[in-house]
């Protein structure tokens, strides 16, 4: 049987949206390793009566464990551990060694910042070793420590992890609850999954959606695979989870995505066009030469570690006299075509590419929004140019849907695709 | 009495963390603008059980209202018309009128990708045509369409606002659904709150924490203001809501703040320092060099619309020649002092200043990790310096945690206060 698990994500702040949550993602991506089935994910305020009904919907579903995240910390609105301790029909004690532990940690803080209240930083420890009585501690890695808690009576319901909300936090405190009894012995049992990712790009998701009726009429045991295709920055993604002896029935399926979207499929194990262009860039180096995307591409390209090795840099050429002194296109050219044009884009590449001395220049001008746009050129109007390696040159132009942000995060994609594509020499 | 609402977020692909959701923030900020308090999110994969489940939670939670989000495609696998109606006990049946509706939409996508293949697609409109008996329809923006059902006995639960994942799509809908007859009866009688929000750079949340306790002291009635406080790519931010006969207890909070944090409290009206950055720009211009942010700062810089007025352009320098040949940094001081260095940013600062002919210019120099750290200069290490206006210039580094994400991210919020405050003149 497989266990089942749920995530009780805690903070006004993420109800309400003004952070996103990073822990449930995460936290999702180990439970699927350990072969846990994550069911539900809920959350909710810093309101008590909110987190125990949340809690109490979790141990309805019959679910094995829960995780709770945030919550932790030192100020009277942090109730997590109290509000476990009471679901779990335990007594809140004060674990007197964790407070002095505590304290330890919080003291080179108090150093640091000598102003602060000495007083009130004792309240607050002592606040945070205040834990449900019977329940493991998770030693913390900053100041706020984990706990796992079983129901006061055996198995009357799930497990819960207590779990702090920063995720530097809660990421290596997560390994120590993995590693704890109370925690193995709600996942015994436990099915492993494979799961399996391909992308592609540059295709409508009604296509897929057509390609897996078509899967299903050839036979394939479609209901032994967990198929989710979703849309995302442009790209779609298709994700299929299944029991390791259905693996039959996901290279029949595979095998006829490869075959009916040979020209789109860009990735069979689950890679990133983003690493699949740093690992084809070794060797090469490269430099952009941005309007529209005003970085955002360069910023991309040197988001990974190592990324030193191939991009010698950009020029933001934002206004068109920039375009001109910095990236060397011709004002002339401007003039005649437009910021926004096949040959701006070119000249932007090849400017690039030559002043910064690499061997792949991308030039990137359109129109993000809100305003700016013609019947002729409306916003959304993008064009692209890489130039090189060697002889190579690709231009091509797109209209992008979507606000301002859409336009620039997707012309993004775009550029990395045909980065790709030039490094492939196709 | 206050109105209270839940949100379910559908999708596989959202439960495991693979799409972030959009929705949730955004609904629940019209919910508090229409005086609604949002009580739960709940997020499910694409299993019908597990929807029924948490439309079921949050029915037992007493919500007069509940929205959801995706799941209205025209495939199989798009559940949450049907899983609605029988939550609500309502037979599912074709509205042939919308149907037509749908179709005369799709035409068009059919023509442009003519090999799409008509039978499926119209099996996919008849699909999406079938909604729950005596539902209101929210006519769609994409090709699915929304819905307000209200439960089959009046009164016996929440009413459900259906409404597609795509956020382009939502948002207009949930317009629609608030205008609609059936979503202003499940709203009667909600109170409207006040929220503000206050913004500081520069200082660590348990001071806040003490502020708390000190406002409590002077007898500001703090169980009159619900304040809840969070961090935020570095900087603070504190929202209170309140009932609009709050308010004096609210002014006196805020008063406080505005005397203990006068050096760290940049924003008194909820305004983000990009948005003041925008404004002090009018009448100058700006341009970046950047190395180990990469474009990020002149990616956030041209983020809004507008921002051509000011941002002229911007020098990525992320290899040690670029910085020589584009920036104007002299290589005998890069080889003195190191490229993370005053002099460097200073340099880096004064030279894209001069190129680009700005009255402002910003220079980013630093160790985003996870290589490149030593006990002299370890990773988070960065130095930075805004050039002008005038004869103004301001240097200084910073110690940043977190990973190489982290460390970028957080070193243009640094640029961005360094930007405000050399253009309010302190």
């Amino acid at each position: 049987m497989t266990a089942r698990a749920g995530i009780v994500v805690t903070g006004t702040e993420v109800l309400t949206g003004r952070v996103s949550d990073r822990n449930g993602p995460w936290l999702s991506d180990r439970l699927r390793e350990l072969g846990v089935d994550l069911a539900h994910v809920s959350i909710v305020g810093d309101r008590p009566q909110d987190m125990l009904a949340a809690l109490g919907f979790m141990a309805e579903q019959g679910l094995d464990i829960v995780l709770t995240s945030g919550g932790l910390g030192p100020t009277a609105d942090d109730l997590t551990a109290e509000v476990v301790g009471r679901f779990q029909g335990r007594e809140m004690v004060l674990d007197e060694a964790l407070e002095r532990r505590i304290a330890e940690i919080v003291r080179p803080l108090m150093t640091r910042w000598p102003n602060l209240d000495a007083a009130a930083i004792e309240q607050g420890t002592r606040k945070q070793a205040t834990i449900p009585a019977g329940a493991a501690v998770l030693e913390p890695v900053g100041t706020a420590p984990g706990l796992v808690v079983a129901p006061a009576q055996k198995d009357a319901g799930p497990t819960v992890v207590v779990l702090p909300g920063p995720p530097r936090e809660l990421q290596p405190m997560f390994a120590q609850a993995v590693a704890s009894g109370a925690l193995r012995r709600a996942l015994r049992g436990a099915t492993t999954y494979r799961q399996r990712t391909l992308r592609l790009f540059g295709i409508p998701e009604s296509e897929i959606a057509e390609t897996l009726r078509v899967v299903e009429r050839d036979g394939v045991r479609l209901d032994r695979l967990e198929v989710t295709t979703c849309l995302k920055r442009g790209e779609i993604e298709v994700v299929t989870r299944y029991e390791p002896d259905a693996e039959d029935a996901y290279d029949a399926f595979a095998h006829i995505i490869a075959e009916r979207h040979a020209d789109t499929l860009f990735s069979q194990d689950g890679s990133s066009v983003d690493e699949q262009v740093a690992a084809l860039l070794k060797g090469h180096t490269i430099a952009t030469a941005e309007s529209c995307t005003g970085g955002m591409l360069a910023a991309r390209l040197t988001d990974r570690a190592g990324s030193s090795a191939y991009v010698r840099g950009a020029i933001v050429a934002y206004s068109d006299d920039v375009k001109v002194a910095q990236a060397g296109v011709s004002a002339e050219l401007i003039e005649r075509h437009g910021a926004v044009s096949a040959e701006v884009a070119q000249a932007l590449a090849e400017g690039v590419r030559e002043r910064l001395a690499t061997d792949l220049g991308v030039g990137v001008t359109g129109i993000a929004g809100p305003g700016g746009g013609s019947e002729e050129k409306p916003v959304g109007l993008v064009w692209l140019t890489v130039a090189g390696p060697g002889q190579a040159s690709m231009t091509r132009s797109v209209n992008l849907p979507g606000a301002r942000a859409d336009v620039r995060d997707r012309a993004t994609t775009v550029a990395m695709h045909m980065i790709r594509r030039a490094l492939l020499g196709s």
